[in-house]
C-alpha cells in the first residue's frame, strides 16, 4: 500500500490534528470528542447545521465547516458512521437557543447514530429537525427513493441550508428548503479504479483492466452496469440519460450542475466531461444557472467522478448565490 | 488506460471548451489562439498578469484566472510549453497601457518562447517584464539556483503580484515584489505512483511497487533520491530539512506553507503531513502565518505532494492576506 501514513490506527487523530492546526481562523475541535465546529460555534440568532460521516471522502465532510456553511462535524472512522455520542455533543455545540439542523446521507449506520443523537438532544430540550440526502439514482429505482444512498448531492444541501441559517431563517424553513433541496437533486457516479483502504491494505473493489463500474458508490459500492471503458463523452451521455428522466428534468428548468472528482480522477478530465453535459443541457433546453467543478466529495483516491444535478427555483438559486467562507469551499 | 477521455488528439481542446462553458462569469478565450483572459480583460489602470505553460497541471494554469490573480494564461499541450504566439496575444489581450508582467516556471521552452513574446510585444512599445520560478532545491544544488525548475511556489507568486496589480502597483514595483517571492520561496516534492500521459498512454516514469522518489519534478523529472516507502512523518521530515536549510529558513521567521497534492495522494494524507510540518516549524521557532492545503499544481493523477515555504515580510503578509476570486482559488 502506497499512501503517505504513520500507523493506520492513527489516521484519523493525526489528520484531525493537522487539520485544526492548518486552520485555526475557521475551525476549532471540542476537547470531549473528535467534533470540529466553526471557530465562531455557537452563533447567535442562527440555527446551527450538523453534519458528519465516515472520514476518507475529503473535502467532506469537515471542508465544509465555516460561515454560510456547515457548523459542526461528527468523524467517523474511515468510511464508518460517527458514534451516537459525537453527533450529540456536536448538536450541544451549535446550538445557540434556535435549535439544530442534521444533515445526513441514507447509510444505515448514519441514520441510526444521528436519530439516537436527536432522541437525546430533544430530551434535553434543544429543538432538532433532520434532512437525510438521497440523492444517487444508481443506488435504487424510481418509486423505491427511500432506499436511494446519498453522495454528493450533499454538498449542495449544506451550500443552500448553510446560506439560509446564515440568513436567520428558522428551523421549520430549513427543514422545508432543506427537504427541496433534496426532492429536485439528482446524482450519479462511475469509476474504473478502487481506493486502498488505510486501515487493511485492501481495495474498496475489484475490477478488470479495461473496465468500469457505472453508478459506483462512494464507498465502491456495487452500481447498475459493470462494462468496458467508454469514452468520456459515452459514459457522461448515460449518466445524464439516467439522471434527467429520473426526476424527470424538463425543458425551461435551470439547474445546478456539480461535476465532481471522486479522488484520483484530473480536472482535466472533468471538464471534458462537463462539455458533453453542457451540450446535452443545451439540446435539451435546460439551463446552467451555475457550475461547480473539482473535489467535493471524495472516496480516497478513487478513479471516477459523479455527475449532480439540482434544479434550482428562485429562491434556491439566491442561496447558492450566496456568499460563504468554508475551509474548503469559498465563494465570494 | 482508464481516463475519461474521447480522442487523445482533441484532449485540450474539449477541456478548453468545457472550462468556459463552465466558468462564463470568470473567463473567455481569445478567438485566435489558445489563450484564455480574465472576463474583464484589460482592466484599466492595471498591470496584466500573464502566465502559461504545459497543460495536466489543473488547477495551475487556468484555474487561477481572476481578480486578484492572473489576467491572462497562454495554454500548451500536456506538459509542453506554449508557442510564442499563444504567449504574445496574451500579453496583446491585457496590456491596458500599464504594460504586462510574465510569470513562468524555469524550463526551457517556456523561458524561450515567453522570452521571445516578450521581445515581440516591446517591439510594439508594450513595457514588459518577466519573472522565473526556480523553487524546487531537489532540481540543481544551492549555488546553481539559475538550474532549479519551477514547481508550486508557482502559486504564491501569481497571488502574491495578483494582489499587488489589484492595488494599482506599476511594473517595476510588481518585478521588484515578484522577485523577492522567488527568493524566499523553496519547495520539494515525492512521489510514489507516476501518471499516464493521455497522449501516448504511457508513464510519466517508472518506478518499484514499494519505492518512491523524493525530489520528483511536476512532470516526473527524476529528484535526489530513489527509497523505499517512508512513514508519512520520515518523508516529511526530510523534505523540510532540505527546504528549511537551502534558505535557510531562520528562527523568527514567518512563513507561508503550502502543502500540494500532486494528483491522486488524499487530502486526508496532506494533513498528516501538515501536522509533522507543523511540529518541524515549532521546534525551529519559525511561525506561520498562513496554509494552504489540497491540489494547486498538479501532475495529472501522479501519486505524491510537494511542500512549499515561503518566508514572508509585512508586505508579502498583507498581500497572501488579500482576497482573490480566482476560478478554483478563491479567498475572502
Amino acid at each position: 500500500m502506497k499512501k503517505f501514513i504513520n500507523r493506520p490506527e492513527n489516521l484519523i487523530e493525526e489528520m484531525l490534528e493537522g487539520f485544526v492546526k492548518a486552520h485555526p481562523d475557521k475551525v476549532r475541535r471540542l476537547e470531549t470528542e473528535r467534533v470540529l465546529v466553526r471557530k465562531d460555534a455557537p452563533v447567535k440568532g442562527k440555527v446551527g447545521i450538523v453534519t458528519g460521516g465516515g472520514s476518507g471522502h475529503k473535502p467532506a465532510f469537515i471542508g465544509y465547516l465555516g460561515k454560510g456553511l456547515v457548523d459542526a462535524v461528527a468523524v467517523g472512522d474511515i468510511f464508518a458512521a460517527p458514534p451516537v455520542a459525537r453527533v450529540y455533543e456536536a448538536i450541544k455545540a451549535v446550538h445557540s437557543g434556535q435549535g439544530v439542523l442534521l444533515c445526513l446521507g441514507n447509510y444505515s449506520g448514519d441514520v441510526m447514530n444521528f436519530g439516537m443523537a436527536r432522541e437525546l438532544a430533544e430530551a434535553e430540550g434543544i429543538p432538532v429537525e433532520h434532512i437525510i440526502v438521497n440523492d444517487d439514482v444508481a443506488s435504487s429505482p424510481k418509486g423505491r427513493e427511500e432506499n436511494r444512498r446519498g453522495v454528493a448531492g450533499e454538498v449542495v444541501l449544506w451550500k443552500v441550508v448553510g446560506a439560509l441559517a446564515e440568513e436567520g431563517a428558522d428551523l421549520p424553513k430549513l427543514k422545508e428548503v432543506g427537504e427541496r433541496v433534496v426532492r429536485n437533486t439528482r446524482s450519479m457516479g462511475v469509476a474504473h479504479t478502487p481506493c486502498i483502504l488505510p486501515t487493511t491494505g485492501k481495495p474498496s473493489f475489484t475490477i478488470g483492466e479495461d473496465e468500469m463500474e457505472i453508478g459506483v458508490g462512494h464507498h465502491g459500492e456495487p452500481g447498475i452496469q459493470r462494462t468496458r471503458m467508454m469514452s468520456a463523452d459515452e459514459v457522461t451521455t448515460l449518466m445524464m440519460e439516467a439522471i434527467l428522466e429520473d426526476l424527470p428534468f424538463r425543458s425551461g428548468d435551470e439547474v445546478l450542475v456539480l461535476v465532481n472528482g471522486l479522488g484520483s480522477t484530473s480536472l482535466l478530465e472533468l471538464y471534458i466531461a462537463f462539455r458533453r453535459i453542457a451540450e446535452i443541457l443545451a439540446e435539451r433546453n435546460i439551463s446552467i444557472h451555475r457550475t461547480y467543478i473539482g473535489e467535493f466529495f471524495t472516496s480516497l483516491e478513487m478513479g471516477g467522478f459523479s455527475i449532480t444535478l439540482t434544479r434550482l427555483d428562485d429562491e434556491l438559486k439566491r442561496l447558492i448565490d450566496a456568499p460563504c467562507d468554508g475551509v474548503h469551499f469559498v465563494q465570494h
